[in-house]
């Protein structure tokens, strides 16, 4: 058993690594952090968890955290990274689903994160954890970077096209739409149910802090720097991310759909669609699962691309309960096969 | 291992049955029909069951149902009561998701559902699936009529106050409100998005299928005729009722919340929320449970119930896996302990 | 031409105010303020008042409002009777869309709003501003207490039957769902798109502030205090108010569909629907109108009445436009007669 | 006053066309044909015009109908067409709604919509009634062509960029996110609200009906066949199209937000944001304005563009009222002047 602590349990992405740990037969739930609701029995916070969780949330204390052999910080950016020193020391390992440890460059992190960074000689040794590419670092890693919801879907759809090169990479286009539930349970006007629903919005056009992710991670897989035109959206739904990627292709004559499906055949959490199908979010509500199509339409030289995850599970706790598998060495898949709930 | 078939698996019933029995351990799903869909992937028609289910809709067949243990039936009101003789003489076992077998008297039944019944001889046999009623009879029963999704909700709602004679009962109100998968898949103008959409709308007002259900139901309870007046009200949500129940309590020095506790203390798919604590559906989301709430505001002589089920859950699939572990013998939480999908 | 302004113009109340205003033909709009927004230009803060609105916020000041001919107070309980006072003296008339002038018992108002009333001499003379009732006090009025939504919906519902002494008014039951913008547009955790969506929940069941609020209006109509029992519910959509009411009939042979019209058959925004028909929110959504039915099921002697109306609008602002028209000899449907926005 | 009769007067588009025609001041309403509710009251059909509209569908008649000044078509694609050649003879003057007249090859509509042509001659005269770029030809015409919802939003968005050849118009890309209603009112399991709610999905990957529409409007202002890849989105929502558009410019020193505001200066409904500002659909809920803003992330050389439109005004019924204005030597403005309703 993988006795495993969280800090940070009251968001969305807290409570979704709530339910799927709950119900994972490796791992044993021992300590739940949270400064606000302190002594409040989680189940009190969360109903849906009544019966399911006995413990309640206790304070953020790096002794007990300790004797974890695996803590996930489910914390707003900036926390994770006073804490994870001191714990690696202690000998657990980590993954933060925020972002502290996602950017390998420190000036860009402090640029588009506006603070400093606590631990840099940290981040240059975090493993970035998408096990899609990187699932052996992943398995040898003592710290992992979970990966944004939007990279995730995002890098999912370009990367068997910049792996062989077959587009103009200076001019990718990634139109991403997401769930309200990306934002957060903080008390916002701006996720306020009548201000998100019956409504559509494009936001961050100017500069996401999930671009230079997106880019650092394309431009690994290229080798070298991308251009990436990032424009998200908000979506009138709770969970999951819609992604419709363009590129101009540099040569016409590649069976794209035979090419995404060869490189994505051993993943299990990867699904590419049958040709000339369509995927939709709600086919992944609940699920850990990433769906993709891709066409060329009118056998022009544009192809599209698209993605989608439950912004939650994959683009969050799922894909942190996934990398825990691989780095205790767990079967993969475990406590994340769940079917989409649907309708 | 059960040997089991699903007779009209394609509307949000049979697909809500697939999710949960594609995961239950003591389940080998062998055999799903569908007139409209046979030959067809169940995968193609819902993907979220990509990965899980791999077999296709078959033509509706007696002799292949017949190699079962257990067949379901997920079909239209007047269905199943026409091959089910068959299929109990093959000694199948029967769990009719529909309304073929919920009503006793069968004059009733032609009156409500405006069609004569196929066997009204073994409509007398059939046991109501409530295991909160009936559970050791749904455990000796071939056939079970799983119960309708208001009723249930209401039903659970007032047994302990009918049970105890606490109220007067000749006027009961039920103001139940689902969300629209219970007016299922078929394509009709009233469950549009933009018909059912920012809208809230009472209905049946004047005689709702449910009601003669109900009142069967409470006046077994009753030992006599009890008066209730039920009004349905569509929500604009996809899965969920909540019922709020109403009746003028005879003695008023009861303790309420410590009655509800009591009456409900070993149900695993009961829960009595803390005194003052209100229950809402979506902590009830793609789970089995029922949770409950009971108040008397100001200290008057009105008692208030609160209760919510998932409709396609508890109101139906759920139940229906449940009494087929009662009916098996298995232990009767297999497969139904998923914790609500929130948010 | 009516010189207008209004204090408070951010909330919901305030902008709905302002789109129902800036189309009035008799309105003048010269004053909005707001202490959090001072400066900043309406339709910055409201893009679709952008081309109809050129004004910006200004800070709350007596002198400047005491230049209006009325004043429309859009603001939190509380407000309004510190201000209200020195505007009478100056011969402002007022519409108050808060609480503050709606009880007529200053120790109820203190108990169920938790503060001591500031002007406890003025709310003497407020007038209760449901037109239906009390139209020509509110013709002579200088100060009118504009209804709750919930009330609003609830008395109209239930008016007839208690002038006419036709149910047992000790035992009221009204069963209310509301829409999220009747919580109005601050940032609370409870009114987020991921907690309000796919959800429906009970509130207020031990005691909500519209309930002195109905008991005093349903009250007035019978000559003596009625029994009620009032349930809140807080339904996923935007705009609209159904409520269900229930009572027994104490005596059978009352024509009640021919009661109910012959009691509204003057009324300008009150629509007794045809025998059989049933109201729904979204047909009222943008509109001051309030659709009722009423129906007695089986024959029985349960009446139920059901009646749906727009909270922002006759439940609100709305209904604050047709009191200025009336409180100013103005024709009572100007500006106000809007197509209800469907789908 | 104009007489107008409306075809097909029971779809999405019908109503609304009804909710801004009963409040035109320059319009009398004589006919409203539907051949399967011939002899229903329009309000017994929609709720919200009870007291606006009090005549009764009628079965499409052309004596009747050619005893108007105006025709409307609210039709499927292929009923005008089959109507348009005998009223123009009328001297009837036609707006169609439907696409039967919006290519001018006749060759590519009958691969478009798979049927033959009824009127090809006719097809020629149609002016294609987007104001912004044929108001001249509007208001001298006898038979408009309303623009479909996606082709105005998408339009609207890109004219300025290529009026001014600025950029590489054979790699337009339009990502654009429609709600509902865009589907019309028919019975589809796909428009049903458990289908549709929670759920983002693209459609018409591979070819879309409107690309034609666009590619010729587009064509038209570049003086040259353009290339664009465009792929519609269904939103969980009603009303409202949200349109990314890309583009990478072929010189970088222009002022786009300055280019932008100075096209559409005297358009009375098309608005550009002030800079930074983003646009969101309900900013035009129930109005017919079409709000745009114009980017060039990180000074690079993709151009972004996001306009929303209401796609049953702008994009349908408002359109063509404003089409109708024009035609008729009306105030281009009137009746169609609503603030949209927010929140």
């Amino acid at each position: 058993m993988v006795k495993v602590g969280i800090v940070g349990g009251t968001g969305y992405t807290g409570v979704e690594l709530l339910r799927l740990l709950v119900s994972h037969k490796d791992v044993d739930l021992s300590v739940i952090t949270s400064r606000s609701e302190a002594g409040q029995a989680v189940s009190s916070l969360y109903p849906n968890l009544r019966g399911h969780v006995d413990i309640a949330f206790s304070e953020p204390d790096i002794s007990a955290l300790s004797g974890c052999d695996l803590v996930f910080f489910a914390t707003p950016n900036g926390t994770a990274m006073k804490m994870v020193p001191q714990l690696l020391d202690a000998g657990v390992k980590i993954i933060d689903l925020a972002a502290d440890f996602r950017l390998k460059d420190t000036a860009s992190w402090q640029q588009w994160y506006g603070m400093e960074h606590a631990c840099p000689e940290v981040l240059a040794q975090a493993v970035y954890g998408l096990p899609e590419l990187h699932r052996e670092a992943i398995q040898q890693a003592r710290l992992v970077a979970n990966p944004g919801c939007y990279p995730t879907a995002v890098s999912l759809g370009f990367i068997p096209l910049i792996e062989n090169s077959l587009v103009d990479d200076q001019h990718l286009i990634a139109d991403a739409k997401s769930g309200v539930s990306g934002a957060g349970r903080g008390a916002s006007v701006g996720s306020l149910f009548c201000e998100a629903t019956e409504n559509v919005k494009p936001y961050g056009v100017e500069g996401h802090r999930h671009l230079p992710e997106i880019r650092q991670l394309l431009g690994g897989v290229a080798g070298h720097d991308v251009g990436l035109t990032f424009v998200a959206h908000l979506m009138p739904m709770i969970r999951g991310i819609e992604s419709s990627l363009y590129a101009v292709l540099k040569a016409g004559d590649v069976d794209l759909h035979q090419l995404y499906t060869e490189r994505y055949k051993d993943e299990p959490f990867v699904d590419v669609l049958p040709a000339g199908a369509l995927p939709e979010t709600r086919s992944v509500k609940g699920s850990n699962m990433c769906r993709i199509s891709v066409f060329q339409p009118q056998g022009g030289d544009t192809v599209v691309v698209c993605s989608v995850i439950d912004n939650l599970v994959k683009g969050a706790a799922g894909q942190a309960v996934q990398n825990m598998n691989l780095m205790f060495g767990l079967d993969e898949v475990t406590g994340i096969s769940q079917v989409a709930l649907l309708p």
